[in-house]
């Protein structure tokens, strides 16, 4: 259901950092919002040098925007925002201060997956069972 | 005026089937919202295999994420998402599984195109003929 | 904080175009948003050219999405979506037709940057001087 883009630049994320980033995204998703990992994609954008840029210099942020259903409670999506930027942190050594998670959401009745509309936050066991 | 980004990995989609599915899309999208096809983006990002995972593991979905404009009937949304995730899977061959489609909106006011701010959901005719 | 993300064709915009895009924007965005243009971040995607489409057709536009924090005033996000795609019309020579600027937005409390939860609109100050 949700999906996780990480942007930065080439050689800022060796394989086995993005690797164990995206299982332990999928790990800390899977807690805080209550969909199994099975559900849970990331993917990596990796720009050259001269495609990211902070205060209009070259630069190498790691820009992390999430996709979720709306209606979450916002005191947890908070909570989902704050445990993927320390993870970054943790496991890929990158500053914080370099580091910018966001989160955007949706109504789940926006979004497909499996040929089926997305359940709404609370009714993912149900959705789960139907398939 | 919609954007339509289409994220998987390299091969994936084989470049004939990424023009289908852009004509496919642009489609569709005329047909249910209301807009000249001559106005529908759709960007294909093909990551390599290290780079997108699915529940922490390589995989090859199709991630779909579509812009447009806040206003539109839900309803209108919902099969707009339906449809789109249903042409990936009939063209491009990719189990309905492995197909997420999501769409977000915001305000018309917050876009400009052509150098003119969008029109709201239902001003389309006005705002091209003043082109 | 904000974050732009560029996506276009190979060559469309050369590296001293890009570079100079990105300190335009990161001008335009700090005078009208108030945040230091050492929190604008700016990634640019060039496709190859069949991966990306107008119309169902390979096309070269210049799709520019921003991301906000929720709560600036609409007139000025107006404002910064208009002055953001004239920069790229002004500086890259693009045409105004082939140039598509679109914000979106949620709640500071749904980012986090440099370990801390963004601020809402207004409480950049304040903010900052806790770093």
């Amino acid at each position: 259901m949700p999906i996780y883009t990480c942007t930065t630049t080439e050689s800022t994320l060796p394989r086995s950092i993005k690797a164990a980033l995206a299982r332990e995204i999928a790990t800390i998703h899977s807690q805080i919002n209550h969909v199994p990992s099975t559900y849970v994609n990331v993917a990596f954008h990796e720009l050259s040098g001269d495609n990211l840029y902070t205060d209009g210099a070259p630069a190498s942020p790691v820009l992390v925007s999430g996709w979720i259903r709306e209606g979450h409670p916002k005191t947890e999506v908070t909570r989902l925002a704050t445990e993927i930027a320390s993870a970054v942190t943790r496991i890929a050594g990158v500053p914080a201060e370099q580091v910018l998670v966001v989160f955007e959401s949706s109504p789940a009745s926006f979004a497909v997956e499996g040929g089926r509309v997305l359940p709404e936050p609370g009714q993912e066991q149900a959705w789960i069972a139907g398939t």
